[in-house]
């Protein structure tokens, strides 16, 4: 380890981090996973520095676990031996390219979702995929991350164009090309996604942009219970109406919400909407979905047009979980996430509900309902032991239930560690072998984030 | 082999095709890469069928390959040595399950697109890839395939969720679930699609569905030169505007499409369009793109609102390979695929007519242009050997082309045998090394569809 610390601090200087004051950022605050202190951590600027930190712990049979901006919830980032090496890819934050004639922008993995679309403003284009956290477009695509828009414009497989990946043996791969579509060999593009840096650190990526909507409408529509709410979602995908964002808030969440955002909501079942398009377009969608809310019971159907209003609504949807952690003085969240086919998204709530009700937790629900998609964030404090082991069954009812409908135990954050069990029980033991052969294939020492995914 | 075919015919009985004058038919008829004649074909009719036969060839170390329809264009599923056994999915062609609720449907991988629409006409539903030909959606996953509606509702990738699988050892793998997203672990849909058979059998999809359009307005539209009808397709792609189909017939294109099928439009470079959507929805799509055609020196937009209108239309499309054939009496085609990014489409294809016209070969240009996606059918005589060197100094010309702006050797068509050089040249050795890897770390013994994608 020493050897090691000499060679990179040579190449590095005070871009290898060792004290240990530092460190200790890198151990995973959000999530409830906390990893262990990584020995070094850093922060390389060029491709090339990829390159050579793999080489290097590659040769020492250090493990390395790639770090985006630590927003992971399932422990993906976490550091599982002291002897870890972390590369922090914060410093590679640039815009390579923005080709707006193609729809489409290269960047380096450390530019936030926000900074990329903060530089797009001027251009008429944006890139959809926003997760509550600022994350990284690295992070986001290791966790084949998603958002709030997936429900019209996709996670971050469906607008992912191509990839440049430094591989175990420090090598640099590229995979995919600008075409909006290939059918050239192996997909790699998209086995490198949601591989949570366990095949390969991801050093460049190509991203597809959309045209900013011609008018943004938002809305939020309180309910007299989740079932009203979550039945509007089913029939509005049901009809087809390409709505832009689809969000459940249940009474818990939006009580979160009123105390840290302000937002003067009734506190019940909300649904968050957002409709993008041409005024026509949207009156025409807006008109549909509001004939579905009556008949469920919709309360209010309060739009907003003007951007502040608009702005206000999402970043208290994107604040939720700090918001929903304030509730509870000290405590910790644990955030799960499961996704079912739309047609069961009502049984999977309100079976989630009557067991957080029976629990007597303090567990807010809410999520991208318009994929099907649903969080529980058990807010739970770090010593009462018994609400931890209430959350945990909880969980495993949710997973298995949501497994038992053809659903996923995850819809966007990843395996990390918490879901390996899960992962198993999904897909099976010989699919899991198979996932377990590729990474053999591609690292077969071991050196990238092992752990993950799977057990090492 | 005598112990094979014996073993082999005991349980399957007359599905183990052993005849010769039987099994020429899967030597490939289409494309211009012949096959060897394999030892032999089973049909098989389950999945625990699909798993026998594997093990039994892989304990004699057989070569397997896959068999949809056949119609692939690059050798996907030619035969390469004579001691092949190829599996005909044609008796697995059962639709499983249709699940309107969830937008999805459950196949076996011998259902073809039109069987599938077929059963699908009385659910409001309809599934939209659709390669020129009946493929099967077997075939179609194994090539990842696209289609004239790609341009608005994605290829084979975008529209499958789940897989069952039959590996190597004959075990049987399930990759997916029927959520619209997961993140749960490594993409093993995604790995299968595309790969030519060459690391599992698919033996059940689970594809993803669309509402039928409220309407659809088809037209033609007729330009002064190939410059224009590309132009109209560029800006039509840049201003957002959802269509649903966007296809560029050359001239020649036209002719023999006129000859066969009879259309009677003028012989220039034209358009094929369709809208989907509410009545206003169209009108406002047409407006936009009529002006931006107009403006590109755009005939007579001809519109058909009419199914059997409609149908011609695209029927004399789907027929385009034979009716191109039909132009030279007794000639091959040889077809090739490229796809750019959409602002070096017009470049692309006019680099490519020009080359073409110097040639002096019979050869149409045409494409799923909306996706950056086209392709020359080359249509020679068997005979006339310099006919066919020109045609591949023109191919190797156009991928050259299309990898120097940043797209690919085939938007839609796969490696196969053809494209191996290519795929060396579009993502380097370094990510072939890699898909090498995880050819053989899923089949070691190299029993799947040897010598495809890369040389055995
Ligand atoms: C408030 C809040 C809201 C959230 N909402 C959402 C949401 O709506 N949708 C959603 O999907 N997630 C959500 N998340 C989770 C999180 O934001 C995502 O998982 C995100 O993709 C993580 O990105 P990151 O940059 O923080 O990655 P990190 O946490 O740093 O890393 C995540 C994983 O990616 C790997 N990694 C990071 N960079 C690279 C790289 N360059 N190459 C290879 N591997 C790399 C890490 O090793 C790790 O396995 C939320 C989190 C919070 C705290
Ligand atoms: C007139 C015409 C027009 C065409 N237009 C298009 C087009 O618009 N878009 C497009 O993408 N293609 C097009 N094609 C090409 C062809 O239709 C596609 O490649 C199609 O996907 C092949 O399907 P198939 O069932 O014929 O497969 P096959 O040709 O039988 O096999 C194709 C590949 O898949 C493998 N395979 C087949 N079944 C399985 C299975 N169950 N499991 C694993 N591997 C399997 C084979 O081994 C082979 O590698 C066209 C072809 C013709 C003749």
């Amino acid at each position: 380890m020493t050897h090691l610390r000499d060679m990179l601090s040579n190449f590095l200087g005070d871009r290898l981090i060792t004290a240990e004051t530092a460190r200790i950022a890198y151990t995973q605050s959000e999530g409830h996973h906390p990893g262990e202190l990584p020995a070094l951590v850093a922060q390389p600027v060029s491709i090339e520095e990829v390159c050579q930190l793999v080489r290097a712990a590659s040769a020492q049979g250090v493990p390395v676990v790639g770090y985006g901006a630590g927003t992971s919830l399932e422990g993906n980032a976490a550091a599982l031996t002291s002897d870890t090496l972390v590369i922090d890819f914060s410093r590679m934050n640039e815009i390579v390219e923005i080709a707006s004639e193609d729809f489409l922008a290269v960047v380096q993995p450390g530019v936030t979702r926000e900074q990329l679309n903060e530089q797009l403003r001027a251009t008429g284009l944006f890139f959809p995929v926003d997760p509550g956290a600022n994350a990284t477009i690295g992070g986001m695509i290791a966790t084949r991350a998603s958002g709030t828009t997936t429900v019209r414009y996709g996670n971050m497989r469906d607008n992912l164009l191509a990839l440049k990946v430094v591989s175990a043996t420090g090598e640099l791969i590229r995979t995919g090309t600008r075409a909006r579509k290939s059918a050239a060999g192996y997909d790699l593009t998209h086995l490198f996604a949601g591989s949570e840096g366990t095949l390969g650190l991801i050093v460049e990526a190509t991203l597809r942009l959309h045209g900013q909507p011609e008018q943004i409408v938002s809305a939020s529509w309180d309910f007299a219970n989740v079932k009203g709410a979550v039945d509007t979602v089913i029939q509005t995908i049901q009809s087809g109406v390409a709505i832009a964002r689809m969000e459940l808030l249940d009474t818990s969440a939006m009580m979160a919400c009123n105390r840290q955002s302000h937002l003067g909501l009734p506190e019940c079942p909300t649904l968050f909407l957002e409709f993008h398009g041409s005024g026509p377009a949207i009156a025409e969608q807006l008109e549909i979905v509001r004939m579905l809310g009556d008949a469920n019971g919709g309360g209010t159907l309060r739009s907003a047009t003007a951007s502040e209003e608009r702005n206000a609504l999402w970043k208290a949807r994107h604040h939720l979980l700090w918001a929903s952690r304030s509730m509870i003085p000290e405590a910790q969240a644990w955030i799960t996430d499961i996704c079912v086919p739309i047609s069961r998204l009502a049984e999977a709530i309100s079976r989630a509900q009557t067991m957080i009700e029976e629990s007597g937790l303090f567990a807010p629900i809410l999520g991208h309902v318009g994929d099907g998609n649903f969080h529980v964030f058990f807010i739970l404090h770090p010593d009462d032991k018994l609400s931890w082991q209430k959350a945990s069954v909880i969980n495993d009812a949710m997973v298995d239930h949501a497994l038992s409908v053809g659903g996923t135990c995850t819809g966007e954050h990843g395996i990390g560690l918490g879901k390996r069990d899960a992962l198993l029980r999904e897909n099976g033991a010989a699919a899991v072998e198979v996932m377990r052969q590729l990474k053999q294939a591609l690292d077969p020492q071991g050196v990238f984030n092992p752990g993950k995914i799977f057990a090492a």
